[in-house]
This record gives structure tokens, sequence and C-alpha cells, in this order.
């Protein structure tokens, strides 16, 4: 039996805390553990910093990044279509390879932090597999620390590349554990179509979905619409994540509360990367309404975005910027979209700081979540499902 | 005579470059220099290193910042005249020291590559011309080095607080050189009266006005109109920069170009911050209509904010994500903005990567603009007046 004692911690409220974990799971949390130490227990000194449950990426493409490799000049168009179809071209003919992309993104991931995460991974029939054979050989290697879900992700759209459905379904037997799915007017042009096809997929094989909604206006208020329909027909609530809805930052107050609270029935939960240059859904009133709202980067540093880090710190100081975050207790709401929402949106069971969750604790050099998110602030240890990941602020 | 002689550097295009500056100018830059090192010449063997100019930061208040101290929590409302009675409050009872203050940040500055800067320095009638005082005591610490306008600027309004016209006319007789102001409807009540103040002050000064028009839509546009009347009236040309501006990024594309031709008419150059949570001037509308659009921080890590950062690469970082520039080109753009834009908007003379100008040169780790902005990249060198200051990415 491994055992981890982590003292003299403290909370967000700067209250002392002390963490006992036992084979990879949180049994004891008190502002002072009793006794010293036994045989076999390993003992931190966190030396009064800031104890935050594993960081959560809801939403990040692991097998596409360029991340360690030498820099990728971007010299693509700028719709939607573009870079699709300058991704699919490089993919051809760089030599890219899903399994080390996502390996070196992953580990830094953990190095920062990040414990647990949803990686969509590109199925299209030029692939066909190779990326999620990728992503899955990386799971493999760091099953011990990082828990990865992967999305079986039709990113070229499905209706007009016949073979395409055929594939994801054979990526969900193999170890996809979602469906994605991607604008089912805007790329599909067959909304009806598109969306029957997505809902059967998931129906047969019980698993959630998990769609990229970029189309604006009231393009993206008609996909929504029927998604909603299909939800209650097929009773899938609580299975669908829509990520992106630019279109739900369009509305205005009272438009959005009617659309929030069917979202909230129909257990249909956001992610957004909080990106400066679009509309995104109204944090506040999805947090009223009860809509799950989590963060997530979307690619980083591939042939869509030279942007992104695997710091989801980094990421919540978007979040917090994106929605004019700046006191204190309102970025504790931006750490929270990167912790306990992106728990909730994914379905990571078993997370969080309590008796009982899995073991996964960051430990970072702050007073409390603003400055930590802020100051984007050194992780002095990572435990990862017990494993100590970061050391002293040294990766290991 | 000191000399200083860079070689193995390469410019934004990956050719190669060396730089010699004498008496603190470029003299020469060329692919490669001839002869080798002679007395008294100080070589820096750049490595392959991309050269920069010195980064310019255009708008940011180094007297009001709590950087290097202690974290300040911040607990105040949301509104515009919240934040700045909360922060006259905070000054009265904190021990706070402008003085040491914009010396660690001016210092942080430097460190990060930024060799030009403008400030705002509170001016009011509880604190009177304690923050001049403080700020001018750095510029002349760092007169070496930094080189740094003073804006004195009636953050907490003019006309409703008897006595501040006469404090800011001192403080433009005591070393300030650029008059501050602020929304003249929505804090001054009274625009004909607050801009017709503002421009006798600078009148009589010869000085130039940076306004920090946070006023949004209707209002103003109204306020712009009324500064491009005065201009016209006192031949002002070329001396307004109109800091924030986000109601000109309301205006519909016809709309907009109409404004900014009249804005490039008058010379007026325009500052932003680019803020994820507000509308921004159109960048590549302004680039097109021939006005100056130049980026920066405003305050970093105090009262208002807990963002910021003395980094401007960090700042170019923000341009490209609230703009959208994603392609390798297009990034040049937001590094323009930290660079050759801030020089025009300040004033700064004697700028940029030419014989004749002052010797303000970065060598980062990089391969172009875009990879330095997006990785924020070490900054190996840093010669600010033909000093070092950061030297084999340290600061000296």
């Amino acid at each position: 039996m491994t055992t981890l004692e982590i003292r003299n911690a403290r909370g967000l409220d700067g209250s002392p805390v002390d963490v006992r974990v036992e084979n990879a799971r949180i049994v004891a949390l008190a502002p002072s553990l009793p006794g010293g130490p036994g045989n076999g227990v390993r003992q931190i000194d966190a030396g009064g910093a800031i104890l935050l449950p594993g960081l959560v990426e809801s939403h990040t493409h692991l097998d596409k990044t360029v991340w360690g490799m030498p820099w990728y000049v971007n010299a693509c168009g700028s719709q939607l279509i573009d870079r699709i179809d300058n991704e699919r071209q490089w993919r051809a003919g760089s030599g890219h390879d899903a399994a080390a992309a996502s390996l070196a993104l992953g580990r830094a991931f953990l190095a920062a932090g990040t414990t647990r995460l949803r990686t969509h991974v590109d199925i299209d029939t030029d692939a066909g597999l190779r990326h999620l054979e990728g992503v899955l050989a990386t799971r493999e290697a760091l099953a011990d620390t990082l828990d990865m879900q992967i999305v079986a992700f039709p990113q070229s759209g499905v209706l007009d590349r016949a073979g395409t459905v055929a594939l994801l379904d054979d990526s969900l037997a193999r170890g996809a554990d979602v469906l994605g799915w991607l604008d089912p007017c805007a790329i599909d042009r067959d909304p009806k179509a598109s969306l029957d096809a997505m809902f059967a997929l998931a129906d047969k094989h019980g698993c959630p979905v998990d769609i990229h909604l970029h189309e604006p206006g009231e393009m993206g208020m008609f996909s929504l619409e029927l998604m909603l329909e299909r939800i209650a027909a097929l009773g899938m609530q609580g299975k669908v994540v829509v990520s992106h809805a630019f279109c739900l930052g369009e509305l205005d107050a009272a438009r959005a509360e009617v659309w929030l609270a069917r979202l909230a029935d129909a257990g249909v939960a956001l992610i957004t990367t909080a990106p400066p240059s679009r509309t995104v859904p109204p944090l506040m009133a999805c947090r009223r309404a009860g809509v799950t709202l989590a963060g997530g980067n979307d690619g980083i540093r591939d042939t869509w975005t030279p942007y992104g880090s695997p710091d989801m710190l980094e990421r919540a100081m978007m979040i917090g910027l994106r929605y004019n975050l700046r006191r204190d207790d309102a970025l504790e709401i931006a750490l929270d979209c990167v912790t306990y929402q992106g728990a909730s949106a994914c379905g990571f069971d078993d997370y969080g700081l309590r008796a009982g969750a899995r073991a996964d604790l960051v430990l970072v050099d702050a007073v409390n979540a603003a400055q930590a998110i802020v100051t984007r602030a050194p992780r002095r240890w990572v435990v990862a499902n017990g494993n100590i990941v970061v050391s002293e602020g040294v990766a290991v």
C-alpha cells in the first residue's frame, strides 16, 4: 500500500490543510493530520503552498500539435474550411506522427498540473484511424498518471466524405470514449441528415457526444434547436457537450435565459476557449441557470493556431480576461472552469479535493486562486493518480 | 568612445544581420560587418537569435502597481467610478510609494526588452504631485537605459475637483511631458468645459495630449467629435493620442472608414490594450487609413486589475489573440504595435533598427516574429541606450 502525506498546504481561503493518499486515492483531508510518518509513508512538506485539485483540460487536440517540434509557419487562409483543408494537406506531407505529438504535449500538460484531459482525435477518410492509434499509444504510455478521454472527431466533416461514419463507428469500438462532430449546417450542409447520423451513432454505442459548434447567430441556434429535439427523443439528457457555442454569446439577456434553461433541462454542458475575438456563452448566466461551462485550449501550437499552452492556469487567465473577472473571488470562477466544471462537462468521476477521489493534487506558490491564475504560479508539486510527477518544481 | 558589435543575429525574415553601436547609437546594420574586434570593442555573439528593436510600452501606470509587492486582494466594485474611488482610498491607507513601485516595474520592463515607455502618473487633489515626484525619481534612476515619457494624468477627473487644473499645470512645468485626461462626458459630466480646459492647458504648454476615452457608443463618438473640432481650431494636428477608444470598435465598416480618415487627417493616434472583453478599434482598417494604432498594458497588477505583465511580447500576443491574427506574417503586425507603432504614437524619435537611431536592441530565441510573440521568447540580450541590461538571458 503506497501512502503519501502532504503537510503544510493551504486551501484557497488560506486555511491549513493536510492530505493523506493511499492507493492513488485521497483518504483524508484535514487541517492537520494526526501522528508522524509511519513506515512506507512518503511525506511532502508543501511549505504553505496552495492546494488545487488536478487541473482539467476539457477540449484540446493532442494529435495535431507541433509542440516541441520545429516552428510551423502558418500561411493559411482565414476561413474554417481553409484551415481544415490546409491541415489535411500538411499532415499528409509532413511525416506527422500523432503518437509522438500527443505524447510530447500530454507530458507537458502533466508537468503543468493537468491530470484529466479530453482530446479530440481527427478521424477522416485520408488519415483513417492513424491518429486514433497514435493517441491510444500515448494514453497507454501515460496510463499511470494522465486520465485521458478520447473523442473520435470528424474534423473534415461527415456527409461529404463517404466512409466517415464507418470510421467513427470503428473508432468507438476500438477505444474512443466520445463521439465528436462539427457544424451540421456550415460544414455538413444538411443539418437533419448530419445530426440524425450523429445521434444514431451515439445511440448505438451508448456514448456521449461532443459537437464543435462554430456556427454563428441564427444558424447556430437552429442547430442547437435540432439537437435539443433529438436529445429529448432519444433520452440523451446529460450526454451532450457543445464546444464553442459562439452563437449563445450573441443572444440578449432575456433570450439567453430561456435558452440556458432549456440547455440545463437537457443536461447539455458547454466548453469554451474564451476566445478574445469571438462571442462566448455568458458565464455568469450559465452558472445561474445550472449549465456547466468548462474551459479548454482547443488546438495548441498547430496548423490552425500558433497560440495555446498546456498550462490550464494560463487558460483560466484567458477566461478571466474574456469575462472581465477582476476580483479575487471572481477569479475562483475561472479556476472552477478548469477544474470542477471541466470534470463535470467531461464526466470525470471521482474528481476533486475530497476523500474517495482519485489523488490528483497540485501545489502552487500563490496565496489564492487569483494569484495562482494571474502569475500562472509555479507548480511546486503535482500528484497524478497518486504518483508524484512534479517534485520541488521539477518534472520527474 | 564605447563600441559594441553584435554578430550572428538574424532579421525577422531569417537573414543574417550584424550591428555596430557607437556612443549609444546604431552606426551600422549589415549582413556581415567587416573586420574583427578592435580595441575597446565589446562583441556579442547572438548565436542566430532574432534581432528586434527595443520594445515600446505606450500606455501603462508605473506609479500605481503592486508589482513585486505582496498580493493585493481585489474586492472592488465593477464600475469605473468604483475603481477610481477604491484606488484613491487604497493609496491613502496603504503607505503606497510611487517611487518604489515605479522603479520595480520599470526594471522589470527593461529586463523584458522594453526600452521606451509612456507612463501615466496620477495627479489629483488628494495625492497632489506625490506620484509625479516618485516617478521622476525613477526616471532619473533609470535615465541611462529607459527612455520614459511621463503623462500627468487626472485619474479622478478634473471638473469636480477644484485645483486639479493647477496641479496638472504644475506637473507639466516640473517634468511631465504629456497632458493626460479622461472621459469628458462620463467622468467630467461637462464635455465642452472639460475639453476646453484640456486643450487650453496643452496649448499653454505646447505639449501633446493623451486622453483615456472609455466612453462607449455614441457618447464616445461625441467626445471624439468635440476633440476633432478643437484640434482643427488650435492646430493641434499630430499632438493627440486617444487611448482605449472602445467606441471605434462599435462602428460598422463604412462609418469606421469615414472616421478613421478624419482621425488620420488630424494626426490622432490610438492606443489599445486589446482587451478581450471590450470592443477595440479596427486594426487593419486603421492601418489602411494611416492611423497609428499602438499597444499597451494599461495598469499592471494594481488595484484596478490583477492582470498585465511588463513583457511587451505577451502584450503582442494579446493583440494577436484579440484581432485573431494567426498567420506568421499577421503576427508581424502585432509586433509592430509594440515597436514602431508605439514609437510613432508616443513620438519617440530616433527609434528603430536603422543607422542613427538610439541603440535599443533585443535579441530573442526564436525563428521569427510569430514564434517570438507566441512563446514570449527568452530575451537573450537586451541593449538599452547602448547599455547591456540583459546578458546571456540574465538581467545585469
